[in-house]
C-alpha cells in the first residue's frame, strides 16, 4: 500500500458511482474514508464494497467530497460546510457555476469550498459499478474562485493525484463553457438526431451504418440525469445551440434552393468547417496527430480478432485505436486499426503475407 | 475460381474505389470486365490493379455499371444507354431519385436502367483503395421503377450476389428517404457540431471525451463529395432537417427559461425520444438486441490488447463489438468489450481471475 498525499479523514457524501469510486481509490492509498448517503441501503452497499466506513461521533474530516446529483449539490455542500467548520469541502458535479452561485445565495462560507469535476466514468450506475481506479489518467478539473486561499487548492490537487487523475485548473465559467461544448451540446445534438429514427421504416433503419451508430451512441444516456445537467448549465449550452441553429438554418436554406448560384460553395464551406473543427480534438496521448487506418476482414468466431492483434503485436506495431465495424446479416467483421502513419505500409505488407485480407488502407 | 451468376461481358464506367472494386470482385468470379474512365491515368491504374481490361471495338456488354460522381451520373448513364442498345445499365450512386429523373429529362430509354446503391466502403479513395471483397455482406439496394421488366431486376441481384452483397429491393423514393435519415442528415448534424470546435480554447477541447469523438468522427468526410450527395438528395434531407430544427428550437426555448413549470418534463421527453430512436438501430447481425459492455484496462504496449482478446477467446466468448477508449496524457487504454448478456458475469469472473482489471461492468 502506497502512502497518500491527503492527510487526515476524508468524508464522502453520496455513495453513487463517483462517490464510492473516490472512497475505494482513497482507501487503496491508506486514507480513512467516512462514507455517507441519504439512503441507508445505498450506504450499506457502499460500505460492503469497501468504499469506506460509517460515520462516528468522533469524526473530524479535513476534507469533504460531495458526490450527489446536480440538483442538490449546493444544498448538500452548504450543509457540510456548516457541519464541519474546520474542513475543506469539494464536489464532483459536472457543472461548476451553479453550485457556487447557489452557495453564495445560501450565505454559505465559500472560503472553504473549491469545486471540482473528474471527467471519468459513465454518468450512471451506483456503488455496485464503483472502481478505485476509475479516475486513473482522467482530467480532474479544479475550479478556483476569488475567496479561496491558494494553498487550499493544493489539497484538491492531492485528492486528484491520490486517485491517479490529472489536475487541471480553470475557472467555473471556463469549465462550464468547456463541458457545454465537448459534452452537453453533443448530448443534445445526438439525442435529437436519434429521435428522428422513431418514425423510420424498418427498411430505412436497415441501411444504418457505422456513421449513424457513432453519432447516436450517447443518445442512450439517462434523460433524468441530463435534464439536471443541462438545466444547471443552460446558459452556456444555449449559447452554443443558438450558433449551431444558425448554421443549421443556413444548411436548410441552401438545400431548399440548391441550384442558386453560390449555394454549393456555401455548403462546402460549412462542411469544411466541420473538417477543421474535428481536427482540434486531441488524440490518444494528448497530441493532435492523425493516424493511418487499415481495415482488416476477420471471421466472426472466438479468437479470430485476438489472432489478428497478436500478429500485429508480433510485427511490433502498436495500435493507436481499434474499432469493429459490422456487416449486417453476415458473420464477418471489419477491424479498423489505427497506427502511426510511418508503420502503415509495412504493416499492410506483413499482414497480407500472413494471409489477412485488407479491406481498406491508405490511398 | 467459382463461377459467376452474371452472363456475358460487364462494362464498368468510372475507375474510382467503387468501380474498381466492382471490377476486381467480378473478375474474381470469372467475369470478363471492361473498365473505362474519363481519365487515362486512372484507367491505366485500374487496369494495373486488375480491375478489368481496356475497351475493344468488339465489346458487347450485357451489363454496364456506372460508378461516377453523383453530379454526372445521369448524363453518363444516358450516354451508356445510347451506346449499348442491348445492354442493361445500372449505377452505384448514393442517391437514386435524381439520376432517374435526370434520365427521363434527357429522354433516355429508362426501360433498360435500374439504379442500385451498395452501402460499402468509404466514400473516398480511388482505384488504389479498391478491393474485390469490398461488398461482402453489405446491403446492395436495387431501386425498381414502373418501366422496367421485372426479369431485369434479377440481373442486378446476380451482380450483387456475385460480389457477395445482400440485395435489398426498394423504390428510389424509399431509398433516398432512408439514406437521408441514416447517412445524409447525420453527416450534416455531425459536421455542424464539429464546426463549433473551431472557436474553442485549448483547455476546452482538452476536456473532450469519447462522446465528442464518436459524434464528430464522420465530420472529417470530404466536403466536395458531400455537397454533391446533399444537393442530389436535398428534398429528403431538408424534410428531416426541418423536423430536427423544430426539436432544436424546443430545446433552446426550454434552456432559455429552464425554471418555467413543465420545462424539465418537456426536455426529459425530448431526450427520451433519443433513447427510443437509438434502440431502433439494428445490431451486428441484423438483430435489435442489446449487448452487455465490459470495460477492461489494458497497458498501451504492443500485444497487450491481443493478449486480452486471446484470453477472451480461450474463455470461449465471442466479441460482439469492441472499442478502445483513450485516457488523455497517459499510456493506458480502456477496451470496451460487448458480449451477449448471458455470458457477461462468467467472463468478468474469468478475466479477473486471470488478473485483468475490469474498469466497468453491468450494474
Amino acid at each position: 500500500m502506497q502512502g497518500s498525499r491527503i492527510v487526515g479523514e476524508v468524508r464522502v457524501v453520496g455513495a453513487g458511482l463517483l462517490g464510492a469510486s473516490v472512497g475505494l481509490g482513497l482507501r487503496a492509498v491508506g486514507v480513512d474514508v467516512i462514507v455517507s448517503d441519504a439512503s441507508p441501503s445505498n450506504l450499506s452497499l457502499a460500505i460492503d464494497y469497501g468504499a469506506g466506513r460509517a460515520a462516528l461521533d468522533t469524526d473530524n474530516p479535513t476534507l469533504v467530497v460531495v458526490a450527489v446529483p446536480p440538483d442538490v449539490t449546493a444544498s448538500v455542500i452548504a450543509a457540510e460546510l456548516a457541519a464541519w467548520p474546520d474542513a475543506l469541502v469539494t464536489d464532483v458535479a459536472s457543472v461548476k457555476v451553479a453550485p457556487l452561485a447557489g452557495l453564495r445565495a445560501l450565505g454559505a462560507d465559500v472560503s472553504r469550498y473549491i469545486g471540482s469535476h473528474p471527467l471519468a466514468g459513465r454518468e450512471r450506475g451506483g456503488a455496485i459499478s464503483a472502481r478505485g481506479d476509475l479516475f486513473i489518467g482522467r482530467p480532474w478539473v479544479i475550479t478556483t474562485h476569488d475567496t479561496i486561499p491558494a494553498a487550499q487548492v493544493g489539497i484538491i490537487e492531492d485528492l486528484a493525484l491520490d486517485l491517479g487523475a490529472v489536475p487541471v485548473l480553470m475557472t467555473a465559467e471556463q469549465h462550464d463553457a468547456g463541458v457545454a461544448l465537448v459534452s452537453h451540446v453533443p448530448q443534445v445534438i445526438s439525442s435529437l438526431l436519434a429521435k428522428r429514427l422513431n418514425g423510420a421504416t424498418e427498411s430505412a433503419v436497415g441501411l444504418a451504418g457505422q456513421g449513424l451508430r457513432d453519432t447516436t451512441r450517447i443518445a442512450s444516456s439517462d434523460p433524468e440525469l441530463w435534464v439536471q445537467i443541462l438545466g444547471a448549465n443552460s446558459s452556456s449550452v444555449v449559447d452554443i445551440l443558438r450558433e449551431y441553429r444558425d448554421d443549421l438554418d443556413a444548411v436548410v436554406g441552401i438545400l431548399e434552393s440548391p441550384a442558386v448560384p453560390g449555394a454549393r460553395r456555401a455548403l462546402a464551406e460549412l462542411l469544411a468547417g466541420g473538417n477543421t473543427g474535428v481536427s482540434r480534438i486531441p488524440g490518444k496521448h494528448g497530441l493532435d496527430r492523425r493516424f493511418s487506418q487499415i481495415v482488416v476482414m476477420v471471421n466472426d468466431t472466438p479468437g479470430e480478432l485476438a489472432r489478428l492483434l497478436a500478429e500485429v503485436g508480433e510485427i511490433g506495431v502498436n495500435l493507436e485505436d481499434l474499432r469493429l465495424e459490422h456487416s449486417p446479416g453476415v458473420q464477418i467483421g471489419l477491424a479498423e486499426i489505427s497506427v502511426l502513419p510511418e508503420v502503415e505500409v509495412g504493416l499492410v505488407a506483413e499482414l497480407e503475407a500472413r494471409g489477412w485480407r485488407i479491406a481498406e488502407a491508405a490511398r
